[in-house]
């Protein structure tokens, strides 16, 4: 029985973990952010009433069929227009995307029928069946630096030289798309990040329905953390405030593994408190090569090896996290985590 | 043996033609043309290296799989986004097969993939590979009537107020699609018209290897008149009009038949002058009942049964013109055919 895998993320981190689950199983379910507000999908989102659709059709990309059309298709998709005018820089399956959902009027028709045409085994969702919008209050943007400014918008908040201290959607309450909330019940394993931790990973557990979803689900859950901290939102984090920042915007949320690259964390002291602070999350911690050597980018083929390693612990289920008796790491967090 | 058919025009027309001629056979060629500068195509010729794609994407259409799949593409390259962007008014299929393009870089492999797609049997091909414009001399728009004045541009020439005396391609030698060469001298039968009669009939006469093609091809050759004269280009064109100007743009070219609405020309003497003008063409003339009663449009399953019996005339050459002994009808042309 091949296992079903649910990924959730946006843009090039989900791609990764994508290229990597489709090695372990043709059923692979995507879950997608859509706050992006730049770029091609930020004009598209200005002029149509439609899901940003940038980081979905990157998934589609990722799962598409290895045959020839398959291949074909990933290109056509991901290549942008040329030339200086009103086309320039949108990706075609950016287009399509949009026009499939004017003429079906529903994103999980139309991210389903273009999947169809890429050969895509699994199958990739909107978290939200609305795009949303996201908010972050910003330390660091101001000559007082207690105070925080509220910055709107994934570009802005992703580039900002402040700190984000925190992240909100907007709508504050937004739906789940119901798939992907049945994706998740129905899931073997369920894979959170890599990908930009404010603007990609946390969205999810915003969403009431899906956080509800990941806690309640028997599939295993995984987390897995970025190779390197990423200029602008998460600049100079340290492994342990990415998981002390997650754990803050959803206190709730468990996982059973956390999936850290082992050259990220080489020291064994290091390890022993990476332990301790993956207590909040009530997991264990998986350190594997999950990078290809000489660049910030996971390995599909390792990090699938890595997940596999992790499905096969089987699905039991984790310990509720009890937060007021987790017990506070040794040598953590740092004194620079100024929202704890 | 299904007949292969090979069907010329552009527009509207074209579809009509191609939704006849799919119900006697699954081996149907769209020979398309690319010399449109308004609308989407003309946008998307602005900005892009791009064969024009609207009639292209028409005849697609029109050649469309029954199946659920090739209806829903069918309805999906047609639909026009909405809002009042940058998108607005751009039939999908157009930025689809511009952005096949662009990974292709050959139109008709962009077409040939979009029509698997939509699950067409046979196949659309431009008349050539490259975009073409059309230029005309006009009469009637100076206070001299005998004065022509040269027009510049499908749209414009289409739209003209004055009488279009004689249309020409730029470049004036354009070379034909190899691919549609090739269908005409393997077809059993090729359709020219109905449509535009400058700017999507006569313009496939012009390019010289088609029209070269058109003459040797063992096929037989059907000219299908149109139902109504079209403001603009033939406002006030009587059927004899539409063959002398044809004639007129190429002088070698003949046809073995030229089917005509019979409620266009009811009465006998009508017909016989008809028939005498046809002689131009070296062509007989079939009266059918092709309309869609009450409406300017053609009938796809009479005119279906019209093109049916022509094929069953067999693939007789027709004796090549000889214009200077053709007969001068009696009764024609009339006097308001200025460039006689």
């Amino acid at each position: 029985m091949s296992p079903r895998i649910v990924a959730l993320g946006g843009g090039h981190g989900l791609y990764a973990t994508l290229s990597a689950a489709r090695r372990l199983t043709p059923h692979v379910t995507a879950i997608v952010t859509v706050a992006d507000d730049g770029g091609s999908s930020g004009r598209l989102r200005s002029e149509l009433d439609v899901v940003p659709p940038g980081d979905l059709r990157m998934a589609l990309a990722a799962l598409a069929s290895d045959s020839p059309h398959g291949r074909l298709w990933a290109t056509i998709i991901q290549h942008r227009f040329g030339g200086s005018g009103a086309l320039a820089g949108h990706p075609i399956g950016n287009l399509i995307l949009a026009g499939l959902n004017e003429v079906l009027a529903d994103p999980v028709a139309a991210l389903d029928e273009l999947g169809r045409i890429l050969g895509v085994k699994g199958r990739v969702l909107p978290m939200s069946p609305v795009g949303l919008s996201i908010e972050a209050d910003v330390a660091g943007l101001e000559s007082d630096p207690r105070m925080s400014r509220v910055i709107r918008g994934q570009v802005a908040i992703a580039t900002t030289v402040g700190k984000v201290r925190r992240v909100r959607l907007l709508p504050g309450d937004p739906p789940a798309t119901r798939q992907a909330v049945d994706a998740i019940m129905s899931a073997d394993l369920v894979v959170l990040g890599p990908g930009s931790w404010f603007t990609s990973v946390i969205p999810h557990v915003l969403v009431p329905q899906l956080a509800s979803a990941l806690q309640s689900s028997p599939a295993r859950r995984a987390l897995v953390l970025n190779l390197v901290a990423e200029p602008g939102e998460t600049a100079g984090f340290s492994v342990e405030r990415h998981i002390h920042v997650l754990s803050q915007h959803a206190p709730a949320f468990t996982v059973h593994d956390i999936v850290v690259d082992s050259s990220r964390v080489p020291g064994e002291r290091e390890r022993e408190q990476l332990r301790r602070t993956a207590n909040i999350l009530a997991a264990r911690v998986e350190f594997a090569d999950v990078s290809r050597p000489g660049t910030p980018l996971h390995d599909p083929a390792r990090l699938a090896a890595a997940l596999e390693g992790v499905l096969l612990r089987g699905s039991t289920p984790a310990p509720a996290v009890q937060q007021p008796t987790v017990p506070t790491p040794a040598n953590g967090p740092r004194g620079d985590d100024p929202w704890r």
